[in-house]
């Protein structure tokens, strides 16, 4: 058996995306050590496209922090929505409404800033390793054991381990089955994505409800556009001729006013299939779960990054508090916290999901009814507001 | 073949519910002539026991046409309710949030209110007749014809014919099937309802959410109480003992706070089943459908009466333009605003019946992510406010 090399830290993280980057960040500007370990290296992440729609308390967790300037530089603030439904498009005003904006950054650009962050200010993370283990999570000394790249051992071993490792979670694992809960929902459709060449269609995102089915369209730059449509779960997206997706899209957002889609070669494709899940509790004796690994969401409303900073940034507090003060019930608090926000997202990405979509087997009553409420939010300021206030996220 | 008296009219009104009473009351303030035909005597209607909240807009159709000031004065004005989950209330302020109230009064008084006025005025109202037959809807002249309780036939042919003959209505079927759509949904629960000799148990309405369904603590009088509970849709009320509903409605609204409900004898019983209907257009040729023959809501968000009232509004307008200058576009302009409200009320009434109460074969996430939503829409100020204007009514 050879030697394996043992690091104590206050924190083990397994999982470097921006959950675990960012609880790292916090810990260490409180003075806390951390270790971040990742299955991935930091190519692979980085080239994994993902969303990109900020809350404002996302961006100001970043900014205030010194993780990141570039998302003022680079990213684009929105200050609406367009809701798009028998044919015409209505914005939701969020600065007007609820007094904050979202931002388009994407989440890889997040985790650049962050795992940059990291680098410059010493912290230490280990990508690219592979057998990861956790063990001893109920013990006051749980530990993470993993193979390096070179195919050393290695063990970390620290009071609290935070289990920070995407929606294939292995730490959730750990909690026993007599005392979690898991709560799933499946939706019977997925998103096919697109990126193309080509210049903005529309100014902010246009979510657009038709008889046809859901199609989402965003923007990433200037000259790349990312769009989206409803389409079976078991779409192969390979089928697809570039002109028939146009075509699909063209026909979503067509109506009375003329508006239609810049197109342009289509340089990636995928189709996306999601989920609501959430693991209780997000505590387990030493072990936390965090983002991802305890909750997922219909990407619908674009909640996903924003919650997993939402839980990281209570997190770090809870853990400079027990580690301060060794009450753990801070860890409990921090459970019970997290999920109250993590249930409140679930319902709003539900809702943006179940009233923009088409759902198979669905009747002509349903799609009149979505109709009716898409009316009833519009012509509402209250509604407006409301919706207004989920999309740019509650106060934490 | 004997004799049969003809009445001529400008418009023939089938159902004598609050919907024609009230259309034949406005359109008599206008100076426009119109026979009313019911198959229920008045003792019959009087009988029936119905829902009884009132939009703000409601009561001032009764009060400001002058068919009624006995609502305000043997009404109970509400300013809100409470909408109850994980064994808590929280208030919704509707003259806060909403700057309106609605008013506790049985629709059995709104009957007898129109009745009378419509008595007082003169109306041609005939109640307890038989053999009802519409004909000639799509001509200028349209009829209905049936046998009075005397067994003579009687004729009444007008300009405008009014389908406002309830959820089984014989005047919308006169629409052509490829000319009109019936959107229905089923909902796989019924209302168990009582009358209870009690005094209060709250002073407004409690819309309780609980993992044993929905219940509904509502008011009649000082001594009369009102309560529902969700059941299946096949219940047999008489296989309940009244202990037995008594421990159903407690367990319902137990929570930590210790609410309980003042129990008492129970002196009526009844399993209400329910669904959403909708029939478009609102409008065939001279005849028009108005209330609960073109549209039924689920009992939640009390939106049935109210929704009728408003129909007769508009359509009042339409045929009073109609009438003057000839012009039936007037006609087609009732359907498209009736209906427009008949949407969002049907979503409001979904959305009360959805969040509030558990699907058979739900899973412990759809409950779950319900309590998020309502935790969302309680804690935010502009969600409370869009339930508020939804169920104290829209502008007409």
């Amino acid at each position: 058996m050879t030697g394996r090399t043992t690091t104590h830290t206050a924190v083990g993280i397994v999982g470097g995306g921006p959950a675990g980057l960012m609880l790292s960040h916090l810990l260490s500007r409180a003075g806390i050590d951390s270790v971040v370990i990742d299955n991935r290296t930091r190519t692979e992440i980085e080239n994994t496209v993902r969303a990109g729609i900020l809350e404002a308390g996302s961006v100001r967790l970043l900014v205030d922090t010194g993780v990141s300037d570039r998302v003022h530089r680079d990213g684009d603030a929105h200050e609406g929505i367009a809701l798009r439904f028998g044919g015409a498009s209505h914005r939701i005003d969020f600065a007007e409404l609820a007094g904050a904006s979202v931002w388009l950054y994407p989440q890889t650009d997040v985790f650049t800033d962050l795992a940059d962050a990291r680098e410059r200010d010493g912290g230490d993370v280990r990508f690219g390793v592979r057998d990861t283990q956790v063990l001893d999570v109920a013990t006051d000394r749980p530990g993470i054991r993993y193979t390096d790249a070179g195919g050393a051992g290695h063990e970390v071993r620290c009071r609290y381990l935070v289990g920070a490792d995407g929606s294939r979670s292995i730490c959730r694992l750990e909690v026993p089955e007599r005392l979690r809960a898991h709560y799933v929902r499946e939706y019977p459709f997925a998103w096919f994505g697109i990126l193309a060449e080509a210049p903005k269609s529309a100014p902010e995102l246009v979510y657009t409800h038709s008889p046809r089915g859901f199609a989402l369209i965003s923007q990433r730059t200037e000259t790349v556009q990312r769009m989206y449509f409803q389409c079976p779960p078991d779409t192969d997206p390979d089928t697809w001729s570039d002109a028939a997706i146009w075509d699909e899209l063209q026909a979503r957002v067509a109506g009375p006013d003329g508006f239609t889609l810049t197109e342009g070669p289509i340089t990636a494709r995928t189709v996306l299939r999601f989920r609501s899940f959430v693991a209780e509790p997000m505590r387990h004796g030493n072990l936390l779960l965090a983002g991802d690994a305890a909750h997922t969401v219909p990407p619908t409303g674009a909640k996903g990054l924003n919650l997993a900073l939402a839980d990281v940034r209570v997190l770090a507090e809870a853990l400079e508090q027990v580690l301060r003060t060794g009450d753990d019930a801070a860890l409990d608090g921090y459970s019970t916290r997290a999920l109250s926000r993590v249930w409140k997202a679930q319902h709003f990405s539900y809702w943006m999901t179940t009233m923009l979509h088409t759902l198979p087997g669905g009747t002509d009553f349903d799609l009149r009814r979505q109709l009716g409420e898409l009316e009833s939010v519009v012509g509402s300021r209250a509604g407006s507001a409301y919706l207004a206030e989920g999309y740019t996220g509650w106060p934490a």
